[in-house]
């Protein structure tokens, strides 16, 4: 720390003249003494070796770091499938269809065929729907979890023996609607991730796209070690790489993210500075309730001159690419502060030492009468 | 800080033997004077209190940190409305309909019913499209706030008395379209937000749902004290929450922000790490220009033999779900580095000491002549 | 550092008197020497000039800083343009079109017309898909890049002389679909960009519009200088600030970003708050392969009692929409911290003098000799 001389010293000409022509420096008392002064440097090459292991080597204390690199990403997907209703391709089964971040992959389809406006029996799933006479249905009441507004009559169920009350409504309910898996193709479906990112501080960018020839990627098949920079991927890939059973999750629907980690020390090449990928699901599949991923969304027709649509629950395996990112280069500032902290740091072997032989070993005091001058200001007896 | 004579010393195996044989610690005045004594020892106390209290009982500097988790968000929004025209179920209403983080439910739609593309008056709210004579209209002219190529004719207006330059357009043109409010049981519909987060540095995942049965998300809803863990939000209590009136919001749009908060100790029970929700209007509500949330999308119609469209302006509440998160553990180098500040801020208290001492009590310089020693090496005078 | 006497000193009351009644400062050694005294200085200077010049007044080490405020983002695109077959206005170009801070703004398109499931030869530019005779196509086989399942039959090429496998697909593929550019008026197109920021530490929110009247946003455009708080953009103006030739950007497609910084003081009053924005193409625009943005959707007809649907493959300008932030307040923690570690490092101009002393210049011995004073505890003789 820095003595408050200056502050005394440094008043006029000469005071200032006295300030530049000396320096102060802390006095030290030497301890001879085998054990303290081992523990001592013991100490001081513990400090020495966690600054220079840690700090500089392992987190690079040297380095001015950016996070959170601006990214972009581009997905697109490839594959056809076959329902036995219909031909899946990508305009079918990728929704959204803009190639984003985030898209769902159909993997089973529960399909209302015809729904139009009318009024009909409420489905048998929805809580009070069930009714024995007009008495039971309030008309213009409406249910959170049902399909309309009722009428107030009781009418019989669609294909049951029981009876519901009548709603106005896309009818029929989905109740009883039809269920096809587009899984069969589906683990083939290839993912196709093209993301680039830039560290505006250091003005560098990088894509992990490396192509020597034009029809690169028309070939070849993500793989670490051979294939790093071709992000073209097997939807059952990244399924099993997530470590979870395809078959299962195209049943029940999913979200698996797929990590793109940029970690890079820019004082290197720039060849060194490489994605890695991991695989993770990010939804919770053990859960008791509310399990998978599933939507609704419907499709529009004119069908006969009344206007009807098909409304469509969607199990899908959903994808989310998500891109972290941190750059290093050295600079000047944060290698001074490293610096400074470290010697600031290796002093801490004295107050340790201090208290050992302060509470232990200086019996005689003959230690702490060297160590600790006394001095009373404002009496002159010292 | 390390006195420099183990570099002076290690010279050699004697110097070697003698550095480890002893170490040094500064020399120090011990001040006898009541009043510095204690205004020293209150520094050292409110330096201390910082760092327990503050350092390490708040901030808890002891601690390994990981900020924002990999967070995976599926919404699923259930309820069933009525215009005059149509029964609006999620289907409808919902959009983009894939249950991502970002969606709006709508509110109200202004919809222009069968729009063809064929030459029609142009709307009279665009600027310059009144005209008196087919002079005014310049063939294949183009208004950015108009609604295609003008045909350099001037005709009557749809509705209206004056003259509007015609246009190649999807026509009629939106200005007469039909307004229908679906805000009539808007604010009961139910939004469920599953959210699971994941800290990578600590392999500790966890979810905003926890059910002790399978059936629970059917018949629960979310309340701070009994309710945490089961995310499903009335829109009308998420619009509330907000500091919002539903009426006026469900008129003009607006984007409603769930913000989820995960501030989890992983040196406490997993049970302590629970989600903190808040809720907060995320677009300027008291703004002159360009208020609330709207946006224009068209569905497709084959009718009579010609493709038609409907076009819908869309007002709705857009929720946009924001996750934020931070876990902290024990480990021991933030413990140490914090432990050392502490020591090390410790001694400024003898800095300010000193400064007060030789600015305004040490007349005699009885103090100051203690304190410092003075040396001149290279004259034999000391 | 804090010397450790008082733990010796503070046992029973009148050690604890007697700690309250005195304090301890580091013995000093000045040693006279002009070169010295001058490093000395100017190092203390240094370190001075860095923690004001830099960590103060650039770094602003005396505020609490807030990063990655919640932002919200509603964007909304206006223009009309034409292709030879249509009219395309916001309702047909923009996807997905719920305003959200990232969309596309299509500028060409293959368009399938009339795609309906049945059978017909495989497109040409699909691997393995020529034959010469039923051998050749193995029924049931499905290829990644391929259209559908293979019937097992060799039929003639569409438009071709060859021969190709038959699928069951949406047909025709699209090998012969027809381009069409929308790019004529496309960079005359106005994005508006609403940003709304808020710092919930500080409890402070902004927006990037501010109007004194509210037909403001009808009439300006965005400008550095004089409408920086217009925020709406031509498309051409996005793509030129990107460095990008607007019309080779329309043809193949691609990604600009739209990057908004917000670097608020709020110990300075709110107008000093701005945002500033930066335009950058996010995608790779050199890459040999897989160059562009474009992505694949269709839409349905009920075609003479058949569902068809055109298949449209878009090339578009994506724009993603990313807010930075961070702001910073005084506060009395920061600034104490910063203040005590500039102390702390002035004091480390005696180290790196007394290395130079002891090093060099101390031939005699007679500054270490004052500097380190040699105590041996445990034997009489000192």
């Amino acid at each position: 720390m820095a003595a408050p001389d200056p502050i005394a010293a440094a008043m006029g000409v000469r005071g200032c003249l006295r300030a530049v022509s000396s320096y102060s420096s802390p006095q030290v008392v030497v301890v001879r003494n085998g054990h303290l002064g081992t523990a001592y440097r013991a100490l001081q090459l513990l400090v020495l070796l966690y600054f220079t292991g840690y700090v500089f080597i392992i987190q690079k204390g040297y380095q001015e770091r950016e996070m959170g690199p601006e990214s972009s990403i581009i997905t697109k997907v490839k594959g056809v499938t076959q329902s036995p209703s219909k031909v899946w391709d990508v305009g079918e089964y990728v929704a959204p269809p803009e190639g984003g971040s985030t898209f769902s992959i159909l993997t089973r389809v529960d399909i209302s065929p015809a729904q139009a406006m009318e009024t009909c029996p409420e489905g048998r799933a929805v809580a009070n729907a069930t009714c024995s006479s007009d008495q039971d249905c309030v008309p213009r009441d409406t249910d959170t979890s049902g399909h309309g507004e009722r009428t107030g009559r009781c009418v019989p169920q669609a294909g049951g023996t029981g009876k519901s009350c009548e709603v106005l409504a896309w009818c029929p309910v989905d109740g009883d609607s039809i269920s096809e898996s587009l899984a069969e193709m589906a683990s083939q479906f290839t993912v196709l991730i093209k993301n680039n990112i830039h560290f505006p501080r250091f003005g560098f960018s990088k894509g992990n796209i490396q192509a020597s020839e034009s029809g690169y990627l028309k070939s070849c098949m993500f793989n670490t070690t051979s294939a790093l920079y071709c992000p073209i991927f097997k939807l059952g890939f990244l399924v099993e790489q997530a470590g979870e059973d395809f078959a299962e999750l195209a049943e029940k629907g999913g979200v698996i993210g797929v990590i793109i980690s940029w970690n890079c020390n820019l004082d290197l090449p720039d060849a060194e500075c490489n994605p890695h990928y991991s695989f993770r699901r990010l939804d919770p599949k053990g859960a008791l309730a509310s399990q998978g991923y599933n939507y609704r969304f419907a499709k529009y027709y004119n069908w006969n001159g009344t206007r009807s649509r098909v409304l469509i629950k969607a199990y899908g395996i959903r994808v989310d690419v998500i891109v972290h990112g941190q750059a290093g280069k050295f600079s000047l500032i944060p290698t001074i502060i490293t610096l400074a902290t470290a010697l600031t740091s290796v002093g801490l072997g004295s107050f340790v030492c201090d208290w050992i032989l302060l509470c232990c070993m200086d019996k005689e005091q003959r230690y702490s009468s060297r160590k600790f001058e006394q001095v009373s200001p404002g009496c002159r007896c010292g």
